[in-house]
C-alpha cells in the first residue's frame, strides 16, 4: 500500500469511528467540525486541526459534516483542486462553496437532518456569531444544537497538546505606544460603554494590547491566551511557564496578573452580577457560556481590533521602512533569479528558499509571514497553492510564475504578490495580467468617504476584470497587522465582508488590493500591493480618505498589453515605478541595483480609449 | 393663531395625550411608531399613517420615539431639511441618520432605555425581520418588547378606516401570464421547499400573482388583501365590497376564494399542524404570531418577489413601448416648457400639471408612479421635495431644474429624472452635471457575474463622484415593477442594501440608475435611467450580466463640463441620444419632433483623459 492509499484508508476509519460514536448518541444526526480553535485563530495549533485529522484536507478553510450516510467537506473555491485530490477515495464528498464566508453548509443542515433531530459541534470552538446563524439555519426544522462536548475526544486517542513557546517583549524600539496606555484607552471605552470588565480571545488582540508577542502558531507572532480587563486588574490566561519571570515582573509592575491558561472558565465564572463587554464575533460560544448567568453581557467589536487596525505615525515609519526592505530583499531576489533561469535548475520549491533567504538577510527578520504561494503555470492558478517537496513544478519553458510572499519583521508585516514572465508569454496571458493590473489600479487611485464600508470597494478592483467576462473567487484585500497576523479585521475588501458599519474604512488602515484572474490548468495571475489608507480631502460632503500604496517592488511590464491601459492607468504605472526606483535604490548594488533601474524604466504612454 | 403654529400646538397635545397613556402602563419606558402599515407598504393607507398624525412631519420615512421625557424623530437625510421645518415648535428632536436602512434608532434604545424596562409598538406594522433586529438591540440591556396593542387606539378619536376602492382586472391585452399559471409555479416552489401553505401580505406581491390591481394607495396600483395559498386552495382576504360579482365569479372559476379581510388571523389560526413559508421581509410581527404554535415555519423569500422582478418576453415588449410612449409625452412637455419659459409664468406646480398633462394624452396612462418632483435651485437639493400650494418656487432667472416623475400605464411603469437649464448655468453646476453624468454612465456599462449582490454595483455609480469629494444620501438603483409599484425588490443598488444571496442581480430586472450631487440652499442634480438586465457574455467564469437602457429621453447637454467626459463616454453619450432620436420621432410631430432633434444633436469627440 502506498502512502496516498494508506493516508486514504486511515480517513475512512477514522470517518467510521467518528460514526460509531455518533450512533452511541440517539437523537444526534450530525457532527460537524468546522476549522476553528478556542480562540478563532487562521492558523490552528495541532491540537485544534480536527478537520484535518478527520478529513486528510491540509487546505486552512472548511467544514466538515459527518451523519451516519454521509460526510461532507464545504471548501471554497480557493481550495477545489487541492480537496478534490484529498478527498478522493475517502468517502467523503466535495461540497463546492464559492466562497469563504458561504452558508451552504447551513442551508445543507437545514434541508437535510430530520425534523426535530440534534446537530453535535464543540461549542470551545464554535464562534458565538457563527453559533447563532447556525442555530438560525437549524430552527427552520426544529433542529437542536449540541454544543457541551466534544466527540473527537471519544476517537482520537493520540490528540496533540498545547504549544509550549515562550511569550516575549515586542522589541521596545518599534513599539508605539506602552501597554500602559493602551490599557488606559481600553478602560476609557469600557467606561463610556458602561461596563466593569472585557474579555478577550483573540490572539493578535491580546498580543497588541499587551506588546507581547510569541510563536504558537506558524507565521503569526502570537501566543495562545484569553484576557480579562476590568478598571483596577488586568488578567492574562497563559500556560505555566511561557512568560519568563522577568517579563511576569514587568507585566506586574503594569498591574497586569498572569493566571494559568486552564483557570480561564474558572475565573469568568467568578463574574456575578457583573457587566462584560465581548466581541460576538470574536469569542466561542463555549467562552460566553462560562460567564454567569447573572452577568450582563454588553456586545461590541473589540475595542482593540479598531485601535490595532489604525496604525499610528510612529508604525507607520517603521512599516514604511520595513517595505523598502522587504522590497530591497525582492529586488536581490529577482536579480537571482532572473540570471539564474536556463541557467540552473529552479523549482517552485527553490523559489520559496531563495525568497525566504533574501528577506532573512534584512535586519529584524522574524519569519515569513505565511507559507510562500510559487506556483508555475497551473499552479498558479491556485490561489492558495502550496509546493511540496512531494509535489512541485520546475521552472522551464514559457509562461508565468506567481509568487506570493511576505515578511515579518519586527518592525512591520509585508504581503505582496508578483507574476513574472518566464520565457515568451502568450497574447491571453497579457490580456489576463493587463486586466489584474487594471483592477489592482483601480482600487489603489480610489477616493470614498470615511467609513465607506470595505466591501463596497471590492467592485472597483473587480469591474475592470469583469467587463471581459472573467472573475476571481476570493476577496479584493484583507487588512494587514503592525508585526503581527497578515490578515485582520476590521475591514474586509471583499464581497463576502457584510457591509455593517463596523467594517468601515478609516485612515491608517493597511490593507492587501490583490485581483486575480485563475485559469484551471493554465495559469494564474494576481498582483497585490498594500496599500494605506489615508485622508485625502475635506468638502462640505464630509472626509475622503484613499490610499498610499506602501509596497515597493516593480510591476513586470514585460507581462503587459499595453493597448489595454488608459494613459491614466500608463501614467499610475510610471510613477509608481519611479517612486520604487527612488526608495530601493539606496538599499541596493551590484545586479539588484541593475535589475531595480531595468525593471522600473518608464514605459511610453500610447493612445489609449 | 396661524395655520402652521395651530399644528404644532396639535402635534404637541397628541405626544402628551400619548405620553399620558404611556404613564399608564407601569414598566413601559418608551412607544415606538415606524412608518408602516400591516402590508409593509412604501405608501401607507390614512388609517396607518400615525407616525405623521402624532408627529406632523409628512415624509414617507421615519420612526418616532416617545419616553415621558423625550421625543425623538429618526429620518434620513433625503427629509433633514423637511423635517426640520416640520418638527420646529413641537418640541420632538429632529434625530439625523445618514441613510434610510440606519439603525440609529436601535442604539438609541439600547443606550437610553432603562435596563430592564419595556419598550412598546405596534406589532400589526412591525416588520417580523424588523422585529428580530429590535429584540437584538433591546436585548443588550434587557429591555423586553411589547407588541400586542397599540397604544394609539387609546388616543386617535377620529382613525380614518380602510379603503373601499374597487379591486380591478389588469387588462389581459398587457397580462403575459395567467393567474392559474402563475399559481401552478408558486404550488411547485412549495412542494419543492416541502412546505403546505405560502403566506403573503404584500400588496405588490399579491397583485401579481392574482393578476388583480386597485387603488388604496397613492401611485402604487396595488389592494388591501392578505393572501393564503395551498395545493388545493387559495384563499384571498379583501374586504367585502372591493370585489364585483363578475370577478369574484371568475376568481371562483380559478380556484380563488375571496374572504373578509378581517377574517385573516382567524383563518391562519385554523393552520394547526400544518407547515407555512412566510417571508420575514415581507410579513408583520402580528401576522406571524398569528399563526398557531405547532405550525411548522418555513422562512423564504417570497417566490412571487423574484418572480415578478424578472420581467419576461412579453411584458418587456410591452415595456418598451411604455418608454416610447413615456419618452414621447416627455418630448411634448419639455417643447413646450422651453418655449414657455420666460413667456409665460411657470413655477413648480406648473411643471407638475403639465408633465402628467402630456401622460395623460398617452393611452393607457394610469395615474403618475409617484408625486411628481420638481425643484428648481435649492429645492432641487432635496432628493424627496414636493412643491405644495403654500411653498413653491417660480422657474426664473438663472440655475438648475431637477424634474423626478413616472407613469403607471396599464403596459409598464416608468421613473425618469432629467435636469435642465434655466438661464445661464455656472460652472459648478456643469461640473456637479457632468460628474453625476460619469456615475450613471459607469453603472450603465457595466458587466457583472450573474447573481452579484445588487449593493455591490452602488460603487461604480458612486466612484467618479467620489472621487471629486462630493456624494450623495440615497441609494442608486432600485427595482421597477410592470403597471406595479415604482419601488419594488429583491434587487437594490444601494450600500444600505446588504450583500445576501436574494438581493442578487437577475436578468429581466428593470432597476433605476440614480445617482445625484446635491448642494443644500444652492442646487440638485440627479440624473435617471431605468436599466434592463440582460445576459451579455458567458465564459468559463460563467454567466455575466449587463444593462439595457430603458429609458429614452435626451440628457441636456446644455449642462455639460465636457472636458470631464472621457471619449468612451462621450461615445455612450452619442449612441444612447441616436437612439433616443430614432425610437421617439416615429411617435412625434411639430414642436416636439423639433425639440427631439436639436436635444438629441451628437457632441464631437474631444481629447480626453
Amino acid at each position: 500500500m502506498d502512502t496516498l492509499a494508506s493516508s486514504r484508508a486511515q480517513t475512512r476509519s477514522r470517518i467510521a469511528a467518528l460514526r460509531t460514536a455518533l450512533s452511541s448518541h440517539p437523537g444526534l444526526a450530525a457532527w460537524m467540525v468546522p476549522s476553528s480553535d478556542p480562540h478563532l485563530s487562521e492558523y490552528l495549533p495541532e491540537r485544534w486541526r480536527a478537520r484535518e485529522w478527520l478529513s486528510g484536507f491540509t487546505g486552512s478553510v472548511g467544514t466538515l459534516i459527518v451523519t451516519p450516510e454521509f460526510a461532507g467537506l464545504w471548501v471554497d473555491s480557493r481550495y477545489w483542486v487541492q480537496a478534490e485530490s484529498q478527498l478522493a477515495g475517502t468517502g467523503i464528498t466535495l461540497m463546492r462553496t464559492t466562497s469563504a464566508g458561504s452558508s451552504a453548509h447551513l442551508d445543507w443542515l437545514a434541508e437535510n437532518l430530520p425534523f426535530g433531530s440534534r446537530l453535535g459541534v464543540d461549542g470551545q470552538v464554535l464562534g458565538l456569531a457563527a453559533s447563532r446563524a447556525l442555530r438560525d439555519a437549524l430552527a427552520r426544522r426544529e433542529i437542536a444544537l449540541e454544543t457541551h462536548w466534544d466527540l473527537l475526544d471519544a476517537i482520537w486517542a493520540d490528540r496533540p497538546g498545547l504549544p509550549e513557546n515562550p511569550v516575549f517583549e515586542h522589541d521596545p524600539a518599534f513599539v508605539a505606544q506602552t501597554r500602559g496606555d493602551k490599557l488606559t484607552q481600553l478602560r476609557q471605552s469600557l467606561r463610556a460603554a458602561g461596563t466593569d470588565w472585557h474579555l478577550v480571545s483573540t490572539l493578535d488582540d491580546i498580543a497588541w494590547i499587551f506588546n507581547l508577542r510569541g510563536a504558537d502558531v506558524s507565521y503569526n507572532p502570537v501566543f495562545l491566551a484569553h484576557a480579562l480587563i476590568g478598571q483596577d486588574e488586568a488578567w492574562l490566561f497563559v500556560a505555566a511557564g511561557k512568560i519568563p519571570e522577568d517579563l511576569r515582573a514587568r507585566l506586574a509592575a503594569d498591574g497586569i496578573s498572569v493566571l494559568p491558561y486552564a483557570q480561564t472558565a474558572e475565573r469568568l465564572a467568578s463574574l456575578s452580577g457583573q457587566s462584560v463587554m465581548i466581541d460576538p464575533r470574536r469569542i466561542t460560544l463555549g467562552l460566553r457560556e462560562a460567564l454567569p448567568s447573572d452577568a450582563t453581557i454588553l456586545e461590541l467589536t473589540n475595542p482593540s481590533t479598531m485601535a490595532k487596525s489604525r496604525k499610528n505615525m510612529a508604525e507607520l515609519a517603521h512599516v514604511r521602512h520595513a517595505m523598502e526592505q522587504d522590497g530591497a530583499a525582492l529586488a536581490e531576489f529577482f536579480a537571482w533569479f532572473e540570471s539564474a533561469l536556463g541557467a540552473e535548475p529552479i523549482t517552485e520549491l527553490t523559489i520559496d528558499e531563495q525568497i525566504t533567504a533574501a528577506r532573512a538577510r534584512r535586519p529584524g527578520f522574524v519569519s515569513p509571514s505565511f507559507a510562500t504561494i510559487a506556483g508555475f503555470n497551473a499552479n498558479g492558478a491556485m490561489p492558495h497553492y502550496r509546493a511540496t517537496a512531494d509535489s512541485h513544478a520546475v521552472i522551464e519553458g514559457d509562461g508565468l510564475l506567481l509568487i506570493d510572499s511576505g515578511g515579518q519583521y519586527q518592525y512591520g508585516t509585508t504581503d505582496i504578490t508578483r507574476v513574472v514572465p518566464v520565457g515568451s508569454v502568450s497574447a491571453e496571458q497579457r490580456r489576463d495580467f493587463t486586466l489584474v493590473l487594471k483592477g489592482m489600479i483601480s482600487l489603489a487611485v480610489a477616493r470614498f468617504p470615511r467609513g465607506t464600508p470595505s466591501a463596497l470597494l471590492d467592485t472597483l478592483a473587480r469591474a475592470p476584470i469583469w467587463a471581459s467576462g472573467t472573475d476571481y473567487g476570493h476577496g479584493t484585500g484583507h487588512g494587514v497587522g503592525y508585526f503581527l497576523n497578515v490578515h485582520e479585521g476590521p475591514q474586509s475588501i471583499s464581497p463576502y465582508a457584510g457591509t455593517d458599519a463596523t467594517t468601515g474604512m478609516q485612515s491608517g488602515m493597511i490593507t492587501s488590493d490583490e485581483p486575480g484572474i485563475y485559469r484551471p490548468g493554465r495559469w494564474g495571475v494576481r498582483i497585490e500591493n498594500l496599500l494605506l489608507t489615508i485622508p485625502v480631502l475635506e468638502t462640505e460632503f464630509g472626509e475622503f480618505l484613499g490610499f498610499e500604496t506602501l509596497t515597493l517592488c516593480p510591476i513586470d511590464t514585460r507581462c503587459l498589453e499595453l493597448a489595454l491601459l488608459t494613459t491614466a492607468e500608463i501614467a499610475w504605472l510610471n510613477t509608481y515605478h519611479a517612486q520604487v526606483r527612488a526608495r530601493l535604490a539606496p538599499h541596493l548594488s551590484g545586479s539588484a541595483l541593475s535589475w531595480l533601474e531595468q525593471r522600473t524604466e518608464a514605459l511610453e504612454a500610447t493612445a489609449a480609449p
